[in-house]
């Protein structure tokens, strides 16, 4: 029996609508998903926080316990970006483990939590917080190909996890291009090693996710993520009824209703009409050039948009060339937030300087310096000491080892600012410090939905 | 190894934009898809031949000539409707012969043939035309799901086609209900029984294809139906790049070169914005709908357009309610042009008029005399009999061998509206008499490819 995990709340409307869906768009149909039966809703976590009192002046925390009570019965999960938390840094010990006590305490049930660069350490006290706290850790792998990534490497990754608690792994392929026999090794070989249950989080981006789960079905995989048909496919998931008719009746069956995720579907199929302006049309379809390039479809069309700016569209076949060469010179990390943007920007300059690393970004020489973690292989060490100013050296350890407590700190910046009314306002105030305090301040407006094709400015 | 053969220029632009791809938007990349290796390409026949004719001004010979000599290496396959040829009744076999001996003197290597009904002796004819003149002959079981249908008879049916002379068997699952473990044991079972060839052509409509392509390769499928992906998936096929870097690297590997694939990509991303106002929102996505009611998506549309007409759109479920019911009472006919109509228009029928059967079409009228072949069950004895006037029998014939020759005939007509300039209009015109006429005589004008959102009147 394969399970589903539902994304329709978190990475659906994340991966085709620029994370805009709305609460009160959620609220109307949860009851009726709560009876579904899927193993758990992704529904909180990944860009949902920023999106919330950036975009849709909502409190994520309120979102996240109204949710609760409309689907008392699945497990709610979220998707923690490690030491990164919900934001773009890493954040000190102290706001992370308060940051996830309150993530449970408002109804969080499971947390994917994964690290850019696959460095346990940036993973590992966020998985020993949620299990204090009562949760389920879900540790996740970020798939990546390169010439020093193995299916090995990734099971040591996975029986560390295993070690560190976690009650399920995930295998998180964000730019879908898990191929369907390297996925059957690589599920095979984890159905060996781990006892915990594997969990499978594809992107449809390649066209290539539909195919591979069904090969990690045969394979043995035990949960699937899936998104209601009319926000699946295309960078989304795969669809949660074409997944449960395909396995009906077979040793894999879902057990899941058709009927009433028909029901389901009709309501997302209006909510898809709603938000209609805000889909790309690119972000609709398979993109085969990731295929080619194996560049993420999102990091495709952030180049298109840098070049362009620089009126150097016509370097675009060079910047894809150049990516590659920088990614091995980083030690091939995965390109994945916030990776893909360090990678592509650095290659750009390179390309369009015309002199590899005459400018080195701020970013890649944070990188170099490790402060975002160990990158899976060496980096170049010509790189290296052209970052390194006088004096200075590689650190070698956890990054957030080097972070002071900060908690105490933004609480008494929150209180002066008068914007705290409860305790989770302190933590909304500490990931996001410049947009927390319009938020709080109760100064946000929430954007419009747009009500016709202007969708350039919502691209990344 | 797994072939590929590619749709784009016939089922693809079909199923996505009304059949409204022009030669001139086919030609500029014609050679370089000649490069690919495609096992075939599918250029031709279905609605392609009344689109030409009726919205293009086009001739459709002269596109087949015209693709020829850009695609010399790669075999140009075309889809017949068995004794319906390209259009929507029976013709006599002095029309069928000649039309399918034309077809392959202007350039036709394949010609995949399908009943609706399934019925051999509305295939027998074209196939043994198909060798006669020398093209390959590909017989295709019309896929569906039905208390009668069984692997057994569709093995049966693929067993008659190769007695016929068949040179490959296509397995044509128009509406993509073919289940991934349904298509395992079937193909398995041709497999084992088939010496030929076994081909899968299926629609990404329900969101199971590309799960079903899985498999298929696993039980040993010889060939795939795959569109390039900028007119892929939705209610097309799944498409071709990922697919081929899917078994790239395994014993399925298609040998395609994705370089060449991207290059070709890259252009029709370009007709596709050409034609994007042509592509309705829905036929780009998965309608899981398809799913619960087992209706093929073009149908529910037709539906829903009908209904509307009517002011009755509040009937639309218990209309989906009542179409298995007149499938059964019709003996279970695949849903597929022309009996996805046949039943559709019965079932609204039976609904507005609150008595079953109170009126009934002259189509389902003709159907239950025998006019169409014999249906996959018995019919409802009692509907016969109301149908049936005094003295009226059904027929047990094969339908066409009530038609007299009319070759002649037409050519007469033809020659005396100065119509013929080339003994293939008089082909166009035994097809189409209405609209050939119009066209032939270069008083029809190519429908403008519309520059804005207006696809109500291209929705079937
Ligand atoms: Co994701
Ligand atoms: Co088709």
């Amino acid at each position: 029996m394969v399970k589903i995990t539902d994304t329709t709340f978190r990475d659906a409307h994340q991966s085709l609508m620029a994370t805009r869906l709305r609460t009160e768009d959620m609220l109307p149909i949860a009851e009726k998903m709560d009876q579904v039966g899927f193993y758990s809703m992704e529904v909180w976590g990944g860009a949902t926080f920023d999106s919330c009192i950036r975009y849709l002046n909502e409190d994520p925390w309120e979102r996240l316990r109204d949710l609760k009570k409309k689907i008392p019965n699945t497990p709610l999960q979220m998707l923690l970006r490690g030491q990164n938390l919900v934001g773009y840094r890493h954040y000190p010990d102290d706001i992370a483990e308060k940051f996830i006590k309150k993530s449970i305490e408002n109804g969080i049930d499971i947390i994917r939590i994964f690290d850019a660069l696959n460095d346990i350490r940036n993973v590992e006290f966020s998985i020993k917080m949620t299990k204090k706290y009562g949760a389920e850790a879900q540790g996740a792998i970020s798939y990546t190909t390169s010439p020093v990534h193995t299916t090995e490497q990734f099971i040591e990754l996975a029986k560390k996890f295993e070690e560190l608690g976690c009650d399920s792994i995930s295998i998180k392929d964000m730019a879908g291009l898990l191929k369907p026999y390297d996925a059957k090794e690589l599920i095979g070989r984890l159905k060996e090693e781990i006892s915990v249950p594997i969990d499978l989080h594809s992107h449809c981006t390649a066209g290539i996710a539909p195919l591979t789960y069904m090969t990690s079905v045969e394979a043995g995989i035990d949960i699937l993520n899936c998104a209601m048909s009319p926000l699946s496919m295309g960078t989304s998931q795969p669809p949660v009824e074409s997944i449960v008719e395909a396995l009906k009746g077979t040793k894999y069956d879902t057990g899941l209703d058709l009927v009433l995720l028909t029901e389901i579907r009709d309501y997302f199929d209006e909510i898809r009409s709603k938000y209609k302006y805000l889909i790309s049309s690119i972000s609709e379809r398979v993109d085969a050039r990731i295929l080619r390039y194996q560049v993420p479809g999102g990091m495709l069309s952030n180049l298109v948009s840098q070049l362009k700016e620089q009126g150097a569209l016509d370097k675009f076949e060079e910047v894809l060339n150049e990516i590659p060469r920088v990614r091995k010179d980083l030690g091939y990390p995965p390109l994945v937030t916030p990776t893909s943007q360090i990678v592509g920007t650095q290659a750009v300059m390179n390309v369009l300087t015309e002199e590899r690393y005459k400018i080195i970004t701020n970013e890649v020489s944070n990188y170099l310096k490790g402060y975002y973690g160990k990158s899976p292989a060496p980096i170049s060490k010509d790189l290296l000491k052209r970052a390194l100013q006088d004096g200075e050296k590689q650190i070698t350890c956890r990054p957030a080892d080097l972070l002071e407590p900060e908690y105490e700190l933004r609480k008494k910046e929150a209180m002066d600012k008068r914007i705290v009314s409860k305790e989770e306002d302190i933590l909304t105030y500490a990931i996001y410090p410049q947009i927390a305090v319009k938020f709080l301040r109760g100064e946000a407006k929430a954007e419009a939905i747009p009500q016709e094709k202007d969708i350039s400015k919502f691209m990344e």
